[in-house]
């Protein structure tokens, strides 16, 4: 447990913390937009001088991107380094109508905060600078070293994090990193994770006839580009719900038998998926439970599709062309590379004659990411979570792609990457009226001044 | 043949015929959009005019939608009565950036006159209106008597024309009735028709989360609308080209051997129609040949498909839902009701639990027709196309859907309804820059004034 004046101290300044966070909050870091690019620049003049005035030395790790921001407090030489790993940009708001009030004017509702970057990542980060506010103002330093590297285009796909982490491989050096970008499975379960899915993601594209053509006079004798689409999408997801393209599973492992124990622990997931969905019935491959599906098992999704004609009333044409976005959730033992190239043998050997389908690989992806749960740094994290929570913490993995983890492993191989996250499901944490939960932000700061010091 | 001065007034006063048709084609008569309505009425007293310049007496008949010009010349009560049907309402034009030039502003080029309505079907309704002008002014009179009816709007699926037919059923009665809103086979290949196909129309929406859904935290366990949309889809329609939906086929009937012969006699089809599609290869109902695909087989197409994000670059969502267009060309003995129910069962049933889906059917839509050749009004106008243009007529069924013939045989089940019209392949009917092959338009004034003379 943290020293009872650095607790006394995070719960004595939550409200200043809040109206600190907030101000950062206010600035429109969208990365996946052009104009809000100087936004991105100033949301990371603005962390690198709350970090500053802590007494970390910053500096702006610029990229063909946006750029990453680094900050670092060596108290000692001798002790550990913990690297610190978040992000600064934020998604898109539309559709805007549906946010209750401006999304980068953050409001209070019910024990939450409310606003983009709130829960995805902006808060989170902020309860590691909190964290060592308190143990600096409290203790007179930091137990260890503390890198930070807050990143600026994680939800563009971090395509230029890699070259980042490349130039700057011996200032990123540690011996433990904490990635704080994931969710909590539910309200007062402390988590803790060890694995993230990677990610493939493609744009498929059928063309047909030279123009549109009436489907009276051509229907019967040219293939229509939107059924042949729609055949070729659903061939990729078997009766079973399973990835039908060939090979596809090869090199995926079963959950080990710790795995299957963690995750039978997890009962509330599928209740808060269906709450948050409002869907009559939940789906997914047929034969393994609701965890499994979406911590560790690769997934084919159709993203968006489009052809023909989508106006009111009706139009009887075969249409020009069809096109879809669709991507594959990855788990360790794929290779991106390697799906890339069957998925799109198979998208060519699915397709009717009579068309011509055409894929083109979207930039963004990367591999999954699997970490072993049996070293010091994860027991230190679960025995921090232990403490502020006053319950077990639950190991879990990730379902969605995070990028740094994996990078980070590749650069530094034994250097283990604790994934700590104080999200909860249902934060909309791309979508509109994204929150985080107050509680869990006060309970993150005092979990993560404890874990520095375990650490230590 | 026509008497030979009727064919020298026909061929020396084209010129004068052309920009007679030009000055009906200037009025931009799209019945599909509201703003025109105003031009649906100018083209109607436009036609009137010229038809009352004749000798006709002309009536507006006036509908819940776009009216209907009626005209009648009355020889002699005891002749018989041919009733002559087309219409004067134009498709859309948009993309107006594919024209050459305006298309209410027709242009000669290449011996084609371009411009909407050219072929469908203001071109058709004046080749009509010139043989009778022919018959008048070289004869005196017509050799019977003859009635025109001009739709206001055929191209939204004449959802008011059975009603304008009801409330009319006296005046538009005749012996035969002329349809004349087709097209020949090819160039040189003068064509008779004497089915069209049906048409049912829906929109089918898949309703999954009540909010688009991040596909990294919920894949694997809600079910993607987009994927199962395009199951439902692509199982409509089995690997042999097949309708799957059960029931589908029950009632439609083989070619008749007379049939067979004729369709194996137009060898030109499938060459026009890879020409105008510009596809690798051609599809359909495997085994049966394309003459037999797009005339006499029904169908089922995808006209639109839309859901999900569709911009430039990557998102990872499983989306709130989907939506599609579809439709069915129906044959004689499909029933539209019996069928939209199927289709709705067959969706109903293939869904997969997780997603809502609901089907919409779009008015517009009506049964198949098919007439009994062995009519001497058949046999006249296969005499009159022969005399034209020095080669035996092509039997033919028509690939898409005019209600009006249809409609007139259940009005009047004993009156024939042949199915004569001088547009050709490639005319692009709906498309940028339609065009009318003039050498036709001549030669179809001709061939109408020796078949009315034959009818007598």
């Amino acid at each position: 447990m943290s020293e009872a004046r650095v607790v006394r101290y995070i719960e004595a300044n939550q409200k200043r913390f809040l109206g600190e966070l907030v101000g950062w909050l206010k600035i429109p870091s969208i990365s996946g937009l052009p104009k809000h690019r100087s936004d991105v620049l100033r949301a990371g003049d603005h962390v690198s001088r709350m970090l500053g005035g802590l007494g970390f030395k910053t500096k702006l790790l610029t990229s063909k991107g946006h750029p990453s921001v680094y900050a670092e407090r060596i108290e000692d030489p001798k002790l550990p380094i913990l690297l610190i790993y978040g992000h600064m940009d934020v998604q898109p708001v539309d559709p805007l109508t549906q946010w209750k009030h401006p999304p980068f004017d953050p409001w209070l509702e019910d024990g939450r905060l409310y606003g983009r970057g709130t829960a995805d990542d902006k808060g989170q980060v902020m309860i590691h600078i909190k964290a060592c506010e308190a143990l600096i103002k409290m203790t007179g330093g930091l137990p260890l070293n503390v890198k930070f590297i807050i990143e600026g285009e994680e939800e563009v796909g971090s395509p230029n994090f890699e070259a980042i982490v490349k130039e700057n491989r011996d200032r990123l050096t540690s011996t433990f990193t904490v990635i704080s970008d994931t969710s909590m499975v539910g309200k007062g379960l402390p988590t803790v994770a060890y694995a993230t899915r990677g990610l493939v993601y493609f744009e498929v594209s059928a063309e047909g006839p030279k123009t549109d053509l009436h489907s009276g006079s051509f229907g019967g004798a040219v293939v229509n580009p939107l059924l042949a689409l729609a055949k070729v999408l659903s061939g990729m997801v078997d009766e079973r719900g399973r990835v039908a393209i060939p090979g596809f599973y090869s090199g995926v492992a079963a959950l080990t038998a710790k795995e299957k124990r963690w995750f039978s622990m997890v009962k509330s997931l599928g209740g808060e998926i269906e709450q948050v969905a409002g869907v009559p019935a939940l789906g997914g491959e047929k034969g393994l439970g609701l965890v499994e599906r979406v911590w560790a098992r690769p997934t084919f999704e159709v993203h968006g599709l489009s052809g023909g004609f989508q106006g009111p009333g009706s139009k009887t044409i075969i249409p020009q062309n069809a096109m879809a976005k669709v991507s594959m959730r990855l788990v360790p033992g794929q290779d991106p590379a390697r799906v890339a190239k069957m998925f799109t043998d198979h998208v060519r050997r699915s397709a009717p004659k009579g068309v011509r389908v055409s894929v083109q690989e979207i930039p963004g992806g990367g591999p999954a990411f699997i970490e072993d749960v049996e070293q010091p740094a994860f027991r230190c994290a679960g025995e921090a979570l232990k403490a502020a929570f006053g319950v077990e913490p639950v190991f879990a993995r990730c379902g969605g792609s995070i990028f740094a983890p994996e990078i980070f492993k590749r650069y530094y191989p034994k250097t283990p990457g604790v994934l700590m996250g104080f999200g909860l499901p249902g934060e909309n944490a791309h979508a509109p009226n994204e929150w985080r939960d107050l509680d869990n932000f006060q309970k993150g700061s005092i979990t993560c001044a404890d874990y520095y010091g375990r650490l230590a």
